[in-house]
């Protein structure tokens, strides 16, 4: 089994890593990482960056399409090439994971109309236009759809998907594996229990991603 | 504040992408991965590749020393630079982390001695033979040494150091930027609850990484 992890300028790396490091570990999978180019696509913090070494032209079929998200996701909305890919991979995946704001990718390319998915938390109102309904779970699945919460809810939605792929006591080995008993310092509320005025500080932080990874320089 | 990341052949993504994604989120940090060339740096799957754009000689001090683990550490044991470059950064460091099996390497380099530290479950024996007591908890502070669990433990070990530096109440809009209220699809048991075949099957499996991640080629 193929997964086909989209990288685009601008990811939020736990979008990604969360889930690779979970599916990556599954019997048989092979992972690739696919960009318009190849080479170093750089995160939303312009410090880290990942090596893709295939570009979406390359990819024309996979088994498990995976779209992360960050502040990024707002420019790849106007990437056509990047839209056609997410069609054409989602015409034949047998699964397709939408994680954070990843999932406006998958409502601009038209594949969550009159379906139910979970978004990042600030961001439900922008899926919301493409005809989804919104729901505020951590993951959830639609069919062969898979989505997930915020950036670290790549982790649970992925451990999700293992255990439909390769049963329970696979994925709780790989539970074990990722030692994956968490135990946050500050509890586990979630974001629609925490104060105003933090989710006021997230929603603009948020807001304002776009401006701010565009005046952040990477160091090569 | 400055956080360094070691990086070597053969780590684990997530021991490193957790703990970077609550770090590198905190007001005023920068971070730079460095390893001994620039370039691209492989994970024990040789599929995600990070790129170092800082060499070990390059980084005289630092804020936060950041070691992961993974299937390389063996190697690194080794290794007479890495073990240098960690005793140069210790020395000076404001806070220095280990996370998972990356503990072993600040027990070859000599800082743990006497020291209270957790570490991956399965290193356990290999970490006390430094002089290191090893306890079970999630993550742990001796001094200014934060050691995390295994894998994903990096982001809780990560968000207990956020509010040590920057307070509690930034710690928790970090913990919602992040959106980490995990609810794990298959419970929450810590490694040592586990079923005895699981554990078995973790033990052989990571036991076997430096083999494994040696037969394994980068896909360029």
């Amino acid at each position: 089994m193929r997964l086909s992890i989209l990288l685009r300028d601008g990811f939020t790396a736990l979008d990604i890593v969360g889930g690779y490091e979970v599916l990556a570990n599954l019997p048989g999978m092979d992972v690739e990482f696919v960009a318009p180019a190849t080479g170093l696509v750089w995160a939303d913090t312009r410090r880290l960056a990942l090596h893709a070494w295939r570009t979406y032209a390359q990819v024309q079929t996979t088994d498990i399409l995976y779209l992360p998200g960050g502040p990024g996701v707002e420019a790849g909305l106007l990437d056509a090439e990047l839209m056609a890919t997410i069609q054409r991979l989602h015409a034949s995946s047998t699964w397709t994971v939408g994680v954070c704001n990843g999932v406006e990718w998958l409502g601009k390319a038209g594949v969550i109309d009159g379906k139910e998915v979970t978004t990042n938390w600030a961001c439900r109102s922008k899926v919301e236009v493409y005809g989804a309904r919104v729901n505020t779970q951590r993951f959830h699945r639609d069919g062969k759809l898979i989505t997930g919460a915020g950036v670290s809810a790549s982790i649970d939605a992925a451990l999700y998907l293992a255990g439909l792929i390769a049963g329970e006591e696979v994925a709780k080995i790989l539970q074990l594996g990722i030692e994956y008993y968490p135990q946050p310092p500050f509890g586990n509320g979630t974001p629609d229990e925490a104060p105003a005025t933090a989710q006021a500080y997230i929603r603009q932080y948020e807001s304002e991603g776009a401006e701010r990874i565009a005046a952040l320089q990477p160091p090569v």
